[in-house]
Parts: structure tokens; sequence; C-alpha cells
């Protein structure tokens, strides 16, 4: 039943050394990963099971991490996991959505088998699958246990992508790139946007001949005319009138791995000011990716961008994108480095983010970003959609 | 803007009194709502944001909801809601993913306009989008105020669905059945998994010539062959064999109302000994759905499918369903009531449940379900899919 693992033994070694390293560094005995990608990252673990309460273990003193969550997904933890069995442990059904147990007890009596009792324990504080109750859970089983805020410790370690990983990005881009290609075959007056949002879907899955997508970390981001001025509003299913603009956001995955990619649509010709906007944003975003370097910081990325943008007497208000990765939803950043003023994290080879210069502005907006890789002297585009305003 | 609102003034007042309703009763001065289906049954708001801090605040002494968010989905909360300019507020984007900077304390700041300094303030504990973070961040901000846990407490008032609501879940299963007939229609030997999905997906989307479908509150769930047996794996974009299983789990969607259905399809074929376990399940679901009256509990429905099931000497370990309607990922259920030993839940006309009957054996798994709602005298199917295995 056991699947291919979906990298080599050695690259899951050099994480987990990694995480430990760190965990050493800060005092930290045990850690408990409640966010999917830090799970996956370690251990291999997918499945979109994570909506009930799951942890990844990993003790200084353990040589394994331990997978713990719902009876039924073990199987999932067997399939895609290199964990040896005993440290995949499940608790049973009647934990979920009860109003008298909790899996964090559960959890708890876990961290006690692994001598934790009184150790140093570190929790995602700010991630989306550590709620303030199962904190407040934690706390009450473990109150000799000294908690501690644990919060990107994984994220920091996994913002810089190995060969491997960068060879799934540059698939997932392909996947954007098709997708975009069909968004723009599909669009015309008359067209359902959701018809639309239907064809970019098929494509997101269906991915290339040689490989398949899978599901985003977040929806299809789809806005037609006034409605493109709300960056993450859902599609309707009104047809498109002969003349307006569509935006789109969109998330080629592959195997976790996910790359964005946005574009503005003109149906019908656009106005000379609204080319003229377009082409100021190409430039500026032009302008951010000739300046990524190795040994530059994500805020001098960011004023190269602003000042090509200000020559124009325009500004942006949102940060200029954010770092990408492995994801599961809700969200798609790996919320580490921004591409904003004063986020002076170091630009390493490896790193990639999503540049996202949108404009939105009182009446119009347009969207034309790029997704990328840092390399040894550059910049990788992980896309080749042209950077351009599309016209249908 | 503004757009057509979903429900009719009077449905959203009636909503709003019954959650003040519950606050008095609780004695809770100020709620703070931050779980998206909560926000939208409130106000309406719908935009896939949420994963950046997001409220919607409801204060027995302040009429209308406050909506509170970031500054780029303002527009949204302009676009999608009832509420009026003075109640939308949004903050700076230099908060999202900010080390220095927390969005809850802009949100405490709210709570101190409000008179909330000392106030009893009610939190969603358990919820998706109340991190341990997030909690710790407004009991520090506001000292004074008296923390409760008022997880759920939206959820179990909109557990009861309005005849509105009800005519978006006969939509959503009107989109379920066209999802499983498009995947029925594709399966064939030599299809890749991710064209399956592909299909699906576009379905999902395109929904049915008279309305259009949105996004899932899960991903589409497709196992193949032992993959069949996780049911929350992954699929791949491996072909069909000649002969095989492949189960899926498709969540029709009508303006975030959601309606499951599952369905394994038999490529091939089945051996008598599949097809009988087929009949078996069937049998029992059906005598769970029969066993469906106003008056009677959670228990008891899930008693008549066991004791169905155990005639042939079967069991199955995870509940037999739960409660669905409005939504946003990561979770397709409520949290509420469960079809299950123990839950005393009384049924109402209204409430909807997910029958999700799979059986997931050490080698073959089963999973045939069914959506439906209580009515005044038993229950109304949700979807029209026959109650069957499909072979192809």
């Amino acid at each position: 039943m056991k699947q291919q693992l979906l990298f080599e033994r050695p690259e899951f070694a050099t994480r987990l050394a990694a995480v430990k390293k760190e965990m050493g560094k800060r005092g930290i005995d045990i850690l408990l990963l409640s966010e999917p990608p830090n799970q996956n990252y370690l251990t291999g673990y997918d499945a979109y099971s994570f909506y009930t309460p799951q942890m990844v273990i990993v003790a200084l003193k353990h040589e394994e991490p331990i997978w713990v969550g719902r009876f039924m997904d073990r199987v999932s933890a067997v399939m895609t996991t290199y964990l040896a069995d005993g440290n995949i442990r499940a608790y049973k059904d009647e934990y979920v959505h009860s109003a008298t147990l909790s899996a964090y007890d559960f959890m708890a009596d876990l961290v006690k088998e692994l001598g934790g009792e009184r150790a140093r324990i570190g929790v995602e504080m700010g991630g989306y699958y550590y709620s303030a109750r199962a904190h407040a859970d934690l706390v009450r089983a473990l109150p000799l246990a000294q908690f501690v805020d644990a919060d990107l410790l994984v994220n920091w370690i996994r913002i810089v992508k190995s060969s491997a990983e960068l060879a799934l990005m540059r698939q997932a881009g392909r996947i954007a790139d098709a997708m975009v290609q069909r968004a723009v075959d599909t669009i015309a007056p008359g067209v359902r946007e959701c018809d639309i949002a239907a064809a970019i879907y098929h494509q997101q899955m269906a991915g290339t001949p040689d490989f398949g997508g899978s599901y985003g970390c977040a929806c299809l981001m789809l806005g037609v005319a006034e409605r493109a001025l709300a960056p993450h509003a859902a599609w309707t299913d009104k047809p498109l009138p002969a003349s307006t603009t569509v935006y789109m956001e969109v998330h080629g995955n592959r195997l976790r791995y996910q790359v964005q990619l946005g574009r503005t649509v003109s149906v019908g010709k656009p106005s000379t000011a609204y080319q003229k906007l377009a082409d100021i944003s190409v430039e500026a975003l032009n302008a951010g990716l000739d300046s990524v370097r190795p040994g530059r910081t994500c805020s001098d990325v960011d004023g190269a961008f602003r000042r090509a943008l200000a020559r124009h007497g325009l500004e942006k208000e949102a940060r200029l994108g954010y770092s990408i990765g492995v994801g599961y939803p809700p969200s798609v950043g790996e919320r580490t480095a921004s591409l904003r003023k004063g986020d002076e994290t170091v630009l390493q080879p490896g790193m990639c983010f999503h540049m996202m210069p949108g404009l939105w502005l009182d009446d119009v907006s347009i969207a034309i970003t790029q997704s990328f890789a840092v390399t040894d002297s550059g910049h990788e585009a992980l896309s080749s959609t042209p950077r351009t305003l599309f016209v249908k």
C-alpha cells in the first residue's frame, strides 16, 4: 500500500535535521506542528484531513517524527509518509466534533509517553490549525510543561527550496500557464463567469499531458467589471458583456507545490488610459524582477518596484509579494518573508515568491503578476505567460 | 457597486435577533465572530479573505454588526453586505503577516470604541480562524474584559435553515447530481485520475444551465483502487486500470451553500461479494433515512442505520453523518450535530445533514451517501442520484 515518496529519504533527513538543530538552539524539547504544509514537509503526509485535530510531533530525543490524527486518516499516513508504523498514531472517531472529548488530551498523552510532561514544548501559535481551544486544552492537560511560540520555525527553514522542490515549482508554473491560456481562450462576450471558472478549474486538475494538477491552496480569484476591484470576490453566473475587464489569479498546483499567476483580460479594446496603466504596471513589475539578487533584501526589491511606479505618479498600498512553496488551504503564502518596505529578509537562491503588483484603484484595477525563484545570479521566472494585458 | 443581497433584509434581521437573544441569555455583551460562515450568515459577507484576520462583531448595544478586515477586502464588504458604511472597518496592509503588528490590536481598539473595555466578550475558541495567537493578543489588549467561549453559538442557530436557504441547498444538490453524472460519464479504463477530477471540477463551477456553481468547502475526494481505502487521499495522474473501484465525494456548492454526495464506481464487473456489500450499504442507508422524523434524535437515526447494518454482521466505526449548510474551507460540516450514538440533538424541520454510511474495511471500501433536509413529516433528499453502485 506504500506509495512512492515524493522526495528521497536523505532529503527528508536533511529537513528533519535542520528543524531539530533549530529546536536545540531555542531550547525546545518537543515541537507540535499543526500546520499541514509543515507536516507534509517533514514527513510527506498528504491528505485533506487537517480539518480535524492533527499533529506531527518532533521530539529531540525521538528519531522520527510522529504523526497523530483521526483513525480513518491513518491509512493516508501509512501511504504517504516514510514513518515507521509505531510512529503513526490515531485517535478514535468519537473525538471528532465532540462536545465532551478533546483530541488534544490524546495528543498530550502522547507527549507524556515521549517523556515530555515537564518539557519545553513549541507550538505554532499563529497557525491556521492551532485554535485557541487547542492551546487551552493542551496547557490544561500538560500543566507542568512550558509552552513557547514556535510559529514559523519550520516555515523559515522551508523557505529555501531544494532542487527537487524547484522542479515541482516549475511544473506548477507550467500548469498555471496552461490555466491562463485556457481562460483567455474561453473568455468572450456572452460566456457566463462560472463557465470561465469551470474551464480554468478543468485545466488546473488536468494539468499538462505529462503530469496532472491538484487542488489549490485557495479558490480561483476571478472578478469581472466592478468585481475586479475586489481582489478576493467570488465569481457570478452572469454572462460577460461586450466590453469589460476580467481579473484572474490562478493557482497551478503540482503535488501541493503552488505557483500563482495573475492576469487581467480586456474584453473589447481597452481605453488608451487603461492600456497605459497596464504598461506602467509591467514596467514596474520588470523593475522589481530585475532587482532580484541573492544578498539583497525583500525591502530592496520592493523599493525598486515602487521607484518605477512612482516615476508615473502611482502608489500601491499592499505589499508587493510573498514567499510561496508547498501549501494547503486556506493560504497561498508561506507567512514568512514579504516583498515590502522594512522586510530585511536576505534573498537566497532557492527562495520563491509571487510578485503581485496589482493596482486596485478607485474605479479600475490591473494585475499582471510573476512568480519567481531566486537563483545564484538573479531570478528565474516560474511561469512563461507573457507579461501583458490580454485583449479579447 | 452594491450587489443584490442573497436574502431579504428581514431574514438577516431575524438571524441577528436570534443571535442577540442568545447573547443576552448567556450574558455576552460583545460577540467576536471569526468563523467565515457565521460572518456570511449574519451580514452576507462573501469573499475568500479569511486567511488574514477578519471578524464580524455583534454588540448588544450596537444595532448592526460591524465587519472588520483587511483594507483591500473592504470593497467586498461594501458589495456583499447590508452594513452601513460606518460599520465596515479595515486595517492597513502593514498588519498582514507582520512580525511586529497584530490586527487584533486594531480589533481591540474597535471593541473599546464600542464601550467594551470591561465587557463580557464571546469568542469562538474552537473555530478554524481563531488561533491561539489571536486569543492571546486580544486578551493582552483587553486586560479588563472577561472572555467566554461562544464557539458554535451562531452555528447552533443556523442549523435550522429558512425556506430561502433550503432553496439554495436544493440547487447545490442539483449541482452535485450533475457532478456525479459527469464523473460516471468520464470514468473509463485508461483515463487519468486527474482528468476525472478535471471533469468533476468543471461541472462543479459550470453548475447547471440555470445557475452556476462555486468552489467547495473542501477539495474533491477522489480515491482509486487502494487509495479508495483512504477517505481523504489526493488523486494521482495515473490512468485507470481495466478493473478497479473509484470512490468520490463531490461538493455541489451554490453561493456557499453546500451539498455533499458520495458514490463508488466499479470499473469492470464487481465481484458478487462487493455487489452484496453495496446492497447492504444502501439498505442500511435507506433504513437510516426512513427513520428521520422531527422529534427523533440524531442518535435514534444512527441506531436505525446500525441495526440494519448489524443484521448483516457489519459495523461502522465513524459517525454516520453531520449537519451541513453554508460554509467555507476547510470544513464541509457545521461542527454541531452529528448522526452518532449519544448525540441527543432533536431533529427539527429545516435541519440538513449528510448521511455518510461509508464503510472503510481492510481491503475494500464502499460509500453511497445521501444529503437530506428534515421536513415536517420525515426527510427530503437534497440530491437525486440513484443510491446504487455504479458500474462502468
